[in-house]
Order: structure tokens, then sequence, then C-alpha cells
């Protein structure tokens, strides 16, 4: 038995998903692909044996697609996804949710109608290693109870049109969810501080940046975002708790001792860095799906973090500290 | 497509594979398991809807089974791989090739006559990620040419009835077939040192033990055999070259503080620590089947391996240098 | 030749400082302590062959007395700095040069109408080797031009007594000034963030918080300020910068593997962290002080970190922003 | 009370010596100076305001002359020591305490015949902070009794004339001295491993090399010697006991991340590595002569040492494992 896989958008990400879930996840394979730019999905369709569309809700009513994933840009998220809980099809959103707040609540309120979950937003960074392992030493009481946690969110570069208000839309919302899941705590403030740009940042964007995140508990959370920190992509974190400390382990590479120095590796890129976890999220969610499961981070994830970024957006825009506002939790995501 | 399995042995290391085959690697499945305790063999089978045979033999004459996997004890490989070459179905054969150098020997001839490999033998510590990076360092000559070559291969605690000279066939193994994959060298000569046994260790067994070994070329590799160290199981290598270093990395935990100390964690065992090249080991060699492929560690590395092997246990036993001869390599492992 | 040192103050650090100049500070001699406490000082001073004062007004003007060290508490600072001075006779006070802006520009403008320094602060932290290393890596521009700068302030615990604002006044103004010094620029704001309280912390004691502060040119430091952390004295700089980042080297003692774990030491207390920054700081006074030269943190160091740390105190208890404004720096000090 | 030193010898480690002693060690001063090139002697003495003698044996008589510090070559040693000795003179000896076995004797039996000790030889590692505090964990007994030990001592390049010997008596005598010292053993046999010489080392030269040393009681030690490593002044211990492993830490200088590496500093050479130990190893001395004591390194460890270079030497140049016998511990050396 394998599930039936229906990928919208047939871009970067898009096409990655695909060859994963053609070639090395388990119990998976792609029936269908659509992109706007139909000739991009129907190459990539044509790789995997797949059917073709140009729109998505096509895809989407496919009756042979048995769970989609949404890949295509942040714009369309809102609709794919509510069209996919009308169709009654599993659905993993790349993240955002949806790039708004409003339109994630739509969709929060779609789902929260329904007895089960549907939806999981691709937050990635729940499925590593490294991650998992921190936070299972959060739980086990490893180092107490948290009080400060320290991010560092680092890119080597951008690819042009990236904007100010993208380093936390498209980069610190990976911190943002995934500091939530760590601690178990909603966000209750936003403040970000701009460093002084690097002057090898283009034109126009502010790099690199700090942002301040306050729990409702209490607990302090800073992020550097860096993106275009010319050397890697360095992720770091350390918690720090009432009676020590946890951070993530390093990249363990190749070790050198040469020419006066010893080094090691740093990451090139997120796919270096994240290559496992992509993978494992796909198993997950297909190993689940094909059990009436859906877990993993889901559309109150995908909202909360979203009115998250906006507040720091807003900050990053008007300076000073920006609260940030939930409705109450659905009991669906209880 | 998927390969239809035989595993010969349903102890532990059956299991394991069992398991595996069944569960997470792509495009395997397994149709067949046995076992001399048929008990052992009708419950694996059972898991995963494979037929239960008491003999090997049997097994390998199954029609249904297009490939082997051989996991029963040492000294029943030579005649089960020979099954399998007369029955022209590839085998992963579990480490040693087999017990005696004659008895590799006659695998490794059988084998030679054929016009293609049908043998691999589980040296899984070539598919590992740290020693992949290793060799591929190794190999860009970014150090340089090798000279000297450090090993470190402890293991916290071994089972009942662990002899002194296990500690090479059983374990010290590994680091032979990895050296000489590392160096792309043989050995020439062996010899071991005992250190005053530890006082934890099993009445009788001499643990630690240093083994050092001469390949051809003049490289010395020196090997720390510690089947007791109580602490991890930890793996660690240094390759000296003449314009630098280059080490294996090392497993990379969460981080702590705490205590007036810093620490990270050790692997507890080798699944822990070498649990994906388990994997990739097992799907590499799924996936080559499939496209009619067998590459991976040869009869010829396992009758090198065991012939270095074989020198180091009567050095044990003698005291001083023994000196190792292989036959000529024959064409099929050119 | 050797120098003729007047200690003020024989509480903890006086009797530090007394016991490091008597016994392994090159060509220094302590001839006289002095205490209100006067049984103290005599305790100490004869330790050392030393005469004993009960007023340090009388130390400064012994005759015998070429060199002033003062210890006493912080309020006393300003007028036996005054006094020192008044009498021309170089002084290294322990920080804080005084405890308000005010008497810390009071001795700042005395000293300004000399044609020669002669106040040094004792901020020990830039005789740091490993301040020193970071200061040069910058300095040499080996990561580029600083953006940002993540500092690490971490005492195991604090004596009865201390309060929120001696987080700030006593522990922060080390990061303060060696930041001021690193970065070469001064801070024009401060925002202070509580974090939830530990539970491990004095009541009433809001530990720990994180202090934000910027610079004229933009740079932005973060302080993690954790007086009461339980694992240990951990003092952590990574500076950010255009190409790259450049941290302390972490204090390096024996390495175990044992019980699961590869550790390594975190030291204990300030004493064990900076103990040879300590005995370089005194020996270059000496040094320099017998060569004619007052160099090292000046009064004006003094100056700028009080102002810093007094706005970040404001910060503290009234929360925001507060901008930090400094007098003309007179040309004593450019 | 400061303690009158004569030198002899004035080249490199003479001159290094000498500037030490005349500027940061406490309680010395340096008031005679010998080389048998006297122009070199005066030049030295000059700095220092000291007399300077063509030969040593008239500094060792020079009544103002209290204790001696021999660094003139190593063929010397036993000459001026006993000079020293007849003249009731403490003596600090650079190694090797003399260049051979016999001559090493001559000099242990003329002072076992003495009340006291007065001869300190130069091993300095035993200064060195973190040498000491591994031989505390040992000690201490944090990983259980001694089994194994491996020692990395690379060099990045010898001067010329630098020969296969030298590697042990100029180099690995280091080793030999400081792992007698950590582990309180005795050896009783070496073997040497030559590997295949690096190109990069002088031609004639066989380097690297890897040396087998057994303590008595059963403790196998393993140095590599690489004088011509090329990439900086390494020196690696980890020691291999029941329970754990303790290993040296590394220095700690600035880590970088940069150009896709996270990398720190290796010392470049002996005097940046060891510079430290031989501040202490110089202090101490002077301190306790100055008490009337003589510890540290002494005869006895001098003579025990030669007897295992000179034994490594015998296995460098024939092959195989060569027995060390050493004559009784004389009483005073219990």
């Amino acid at each position: 038995m394998s599930l039936a896989i229906g990928v919208v958008g047939a871009g970067q990400m898009g096409r990655y998903h695909v060859e994963r879930l053609a070639t090395t996840v388990l119990d998976a394979r792609v029936v269908a692909v659509s992109d706007v730019f139909v000739e991009g999905a129907k190459q990539v369709a044509e790789g995997v044996g797949a059917r073709a569309y140009a729109d998505g809700h096509q895809l989407i009513a496919d009756d042979q697609v048995q769970a989609v994933l949404i890949a295509s840009p942040g714009s369309t998220h809102e609709e794919f996804t509510l069209a996919c809980l009308a169709a009654d099809k599993p659905v993993l959103c790349e993240k955002p949710l949806a790039p708004t707040i409003d339109a994630c609540l739509r969709v929060l309120e779609a789902e929260a109608a329904r007895p089960r979950r549907l939806v999981q937003v691709g937050f990635m960074r729940r499925y590593d290693d490294g991650f998992r392992a921190l936070k299972a030493a959060v739980d086990e009481g490893r180092v107490g109870r948290p009080l400060l946690l320290h991010c560092r969110h680092r890119n080597p570069d951008v690819p042009p049109g990236f904007t100010t208000d993208m380093m936390i839309t498209d980069s610190v919302v990976h911190d943002i969810d995934v500091t939530r899941w760590l601690l178990g705590q909603e966000f209750v403030a936003a403040t970000v501080y701009k460093a002084r740009p690097s002057s090898l940042a283009p034109e126009g964007l502010s790099d690199p940046q700090m942002v301040v995140l306050e729990t409702a508990e209490g607990v302090l959370v800073d992020v550097e975002s860096f993106v275009t920190c010319q050397f890697g992509y360095d992720i770091r974190y350390e918690l720090v708790a009432e009676s020590g400390t946890a951070a993530l382990g390093e990249h363990a590479g190749v070790q050198l001792r040469h020419q006066g120095r010893h080094d090691g590796p740093i990451p090139a890129d997120y796919r270096e860095r994240f290559g496992d976890a992509y993978q494992r999220e796909l198993q997950e969610w297909v190993s689940g799906v094909l059990q009436g499961r859906v877990s993993g981070p889901s559309a109150w994830d995908g909202y909360a973090t979203q009115a998250v970024a906006e507040a720091a957006v807003e900050s990053q825009a008007k300076g000073g500290r920006v609260a940030v506002e939930l409705v109450d939790r659905p009991a669906l995501y209880a």
C-alpha cells in the first residue's frame, strides 16, 4: 500500500519534495504535479510518471490524489489548503500556512470545525535529530526550567529580491515555530533591533537584525537573523535554564589540522543542514496519513507563528515592542 | 518493483536486518527467514509475512527468494555463500566472510570463476557518513599523502563468552577492513600488544590491546581495541598525512553546561553509532541488486581482512610481528 | 628598584591584590594597608611587613607610598582617587571609578586638568589572554567589520544582599567596558529585559536578564547576565562581523570520557577564570608606573562605563530603551 | 633576597632562560654567563649586567654564583653538573642530564652519595598547567587505573642537521619523562616503528615514527613522533583507564567561523605552547633553592629517561623490541 500524492507547485521546493517522495520515501508515490507554469509541472511530472495540471484546484480534485503537498507561493496557500479541507484530503502545506493572520485564521476556522486534523505545516526543524534531542533534554528537565533561549540563524546569502521583511517571514518564522515547540509556550511580544547593515548585503537590505521575543510565562528568546553572513548556513541554539544550559550539537564533519589551524566544516545551505529533517518530515507524514493520522505542526502552529511574525515585521517598520494577541485555541488543537 | 529477500539467521543481527528491510528500506521485502532454531525463524517470519525455514539451504533454493542476507553464525557463512553462488543469487554476508583463511579462499575462488560479483560482505562502516567524509578528504588530498593512522575502537562491554581472540575476529576486523579501504592499501604485518588487563573485564579476557599494522607501502596503523571500556561505544580515527591530519568528527548530540562541566553524549552502542550506516548499506545493496549491480565490500575484502585478522590472532598468542601474505588478487576484483 | 604601594581596603579584593603584589608581581612591594576596620588592615599589613592605617587619606599622604591601589567600597572611590590626584600619585582604582555619573565626572575633570594621566580603573578583562586575542582578531580584520556582539556573563551564585541593580553595577559593567574596548565605540542606548526569575535565585532578585546595548555606529551588543546560574563561572563572547564570527576560546582543562559522556571543566569562579588577567593587570601597572607611564582603562573608561550602567539600571526600573549621553571627551583621553 | 644565577651556554636556550630570569622571574638575577664562544657570552651578559666567561668551570667556581643553569650542548652536561656537585651548588640542567647512560650514571652516583639533592633536570612539561591537571585527574582516580597512554608529539619542522636518532634523544625524551611521571612507573621495553618517510622531511630523516613503550606494570604507551608535520606544534595526550579516558585540553585561542569552516589556532612552536611551563619551572626552581629545597625532575629521572631513550634508539637502528634495565634506585630518590 502506498500513498498517492499530488504536489502543488513545481518550483525549487516542489521539485525538492517530488524527488524525495519519488525516490527515498517509503510507501509514497507522486501521481500529480501542478504549476501555473504548466511546462514546469509537465517536466517534473514526467520524471516520476505523474499527471500534470496547470491548476492546483484540479489536482486537488483528482480522485487519484489521496494527499496533497503544497509548495506553491505563499499567497496561494490559503485557497489550496481550504480546497484540501473541502475535499477532505490530508495536506502538508509548506510554510507559511498563509501570508496574513486573517488568512491563517480562515484556514484555522475551517479546520477547527472538523472532527479531525487534515493540515500539517512544513516546519521541518521539528524533525531534525538535533532539535529533537534538545527538546528531549528540556522535557526531561536535564537543566531545569527554561529562562532564556539564544538562537542564531545565519544564511550565507539570499536570492535577488529578498527584502528586509522576508528576513522575518521567510527565515525567522522557523525560529518562531521551533522555539514555541521547544518551550511549549506562546509569545506575547516581539521587538526587532537592526544592526548597522553589512556592506556585503544587497542595497536596501537591513542585515543583520536581532529579534527579541517574550513568552507569556516570561521566557526571553533572542534570534540573530543574518541572511548574508557569507560563511555558511549556521544554526545554533543555546537554552538557558535554572541549573544549566543545553545547546544544539554542531554538525560534525571531518576535523582537519593543517596550516596552523584545526578546523571543521559548516554546512553550506539548508539542504545540507536539514536534508535529513525533510526526509523524516515527509516519511512521518506519509506513514501517518496511511494510518489515518495527521500530526506534526498544525494550522494552529501556522497561525500563531504568523501572528508573531507580523508583530516582528511591524516592529521592524516602526521600532519598539509590538504585542502579540492570539485568538482562543480551538479545541481541535488542545 | 521490489526485491524479495531471504534472511538466513534469526538471531540478534538477523532480526535487526529483517526489521529494517521490512520497514525502512525502499523496494525491499523479506519473503523468507531461516534458523536452525526454527521457532525463532517462525516468530521473525510471521512478523513480516514471510515463510520460515529450519535450513538455510532450503531458503536459498526457494524460487521466490531473489537475494540472500546471511546473518547466521560465522562458521556457516562459507556453505551458505557457496550455495548462493551456485544458485546464482546475490548475497550480503555479515562479517566474517568465513572464519578461516582457507574457507575465505574457497568462496573467493568460487566467485572469481564467475563473470560478475554476487557477494558483498557486511562491513558497514564504509557506509557511515563520517568514514565516507574521511575517505573523501584523504582522496582529495586535503592533508597530503597518508603516513600513520590512529584508531580507537571501544565498546562499553561484551557478552558472556567473549574471548581474547574475538577482540580481533569480532571487533578489530572492522578496523582492518575500513583502514584497507581508507588507505587503498593491503597490510603486510600485524603485531599485537596486550596492556595489563582491566580489572573490570571478565576473567581471562586480556583487555585492552593495541594492534600495530603495517601496509605494503609503509603506512603504520595502530588500533586500540578496548571492549570493556565501560563508558560508551567510542570510535575515533585520526589519519596523519604529510601536511596535516584528518579525523572523524565526533557524534554531536546536545551539549550541556551543568554542575561545573560542559559535556556531550557518547553513543551507547553500535546501533546508535552505526544505525544510519546499516540503513545505507542495506538500501544501497537492495537498489544495486535491483539494477543488476553488486558493489560494496567484496569477497576479496572479506578474504584479505581475514588474513590480517589471523595474523593478529597469531601475534596475540605468540607475541611478536606476524607477516601477512595474500594470494594474487583475481581479476574480478581488480 | 621596586614600587612602594599602598592598598586602600583590606576586604576580599584588597587581600587578593595585596597577596599578589607581595608574592608574584615583579618589582612591587606593599608598604601600607588601610581599612576603616583597622584590625583587618593590621592583619593584612603584618603579613607583608607593611604599615596599617584606619584612614585611606593618611595612607595616601604617607611619603613612602609611591602608588595607590584602591579596593575599598565603591562609595569611597571618588574621594580616595581625588586625594591621589591631589597628591600626584598614580592610582589603580577597582571598578567602579565611582558609583554615580556625577562622581565619575568630578574625577574625570580633576584628572583632565592635568598634563598626564594618573588614574587606571580595574577592568581586568582587558588583560585576559582570550580577550586580547579576540581584540587582535577584530583589529586585524580577520572576519571584517563588527555588526553584533553576543556576550554571556554567568556567575554560579551571589553573596547575600546582592540586588537586581547590582547585576548591572557589579557584573555587567565588565561587559560594558570590555565591549567598548573591543569595538572602539561608545554606546548610545541600553534596554534591559528581565526573564522570568530563576527559582534558585534569592527572593527578590530578578535573575537572569538580558541587556541590549547600541553603539553610535549601530553595532548591537546583547549581554546575558545570569548571576545564579549554578553551574560555574561562564564567560562567552561571539562577535559577528561582515564575513564571519570570532569567539572567545573556551578554557581548556582535562577532557574526560566517562559514564557515557565526554566532558570538560568550566571555571568555578572569577579567580580561576581571570587570575592570570589580574596578575597581568598588576604587573603591567607596576612596570608602567616605574617607567613613568599610566595606561590601561582610564577615568574616561570608568565614566563612560558608569554612564551606560546607569542607563541600564534606569531601563531595569522603568522598562524600555534609555539613551546614554556622554560629555565631550577631554583631550587627555584622545 | 634574590638568587644569583650563572648560566652556562649562551645559545638559543641559554638566551631564552637568561631573558626570563632577568625580567619575569621573581627573586632571580643573572650574575654570570659563559660560552665557549665568548663573544656570545659577553653579548648576553652585557644585556643583563652580568659577567661573561669562556669557560663554564670558571663560572661555576665564581663565588658570586649561587646556583647554575646549564644550557650548553648535551655533551658538556656531565662535566658541568659534576662540577656543580663538587662546588655544592644547586644546578638546573637542561635535558639531557647527559647524552649516554654511563655519563648519567656517573652524575647519579655523585649526587646519590650526598645527603641532599642539588640537581634538577629541565623537563619543563611537568610544569605545564595541562599536564599538571592531567596528572591530578589520574592521581584522583577520575577514570580509574591507567592501562594505555596515547601521545602525539608533532613539530612543524626541524633545523638543518637534525638526525633520525635525535627524534628520540631531542624530542621523545620529553614524552618518556612526562609519561614516567604521569604514570609513576618505569619502562621496561621500547619498540620503534618507522612509517614511510614524509616527502617533506629532509633527505635521510625517517619521519614520522611510532614508539611503543611498556611499563613494568604493563601499561602501554605509544608516542607518535613527527618532527616535520608542517602544520604546527601539536602535543596531544589521551590516557585510557579502566573506567574512562582523560586527555590534555587543547590550547584555546579565538575560534573563527568563516569561509565555510569553523577553526581555531594550533600553537606555532614550543615557546608558544610551553612558555608558561618554562616560566613556572624557573620560578619554582628559584623559589625552592632560596628556601634550601631542590625538587622537580631529578638526576634519577634524567638517568631513567636516558636509558629508555637509548633502548629506543637501538630499536630504531636494529628493529624489534629492546629491553630497558635500570640500576637500583638510590635511596636519595626514593
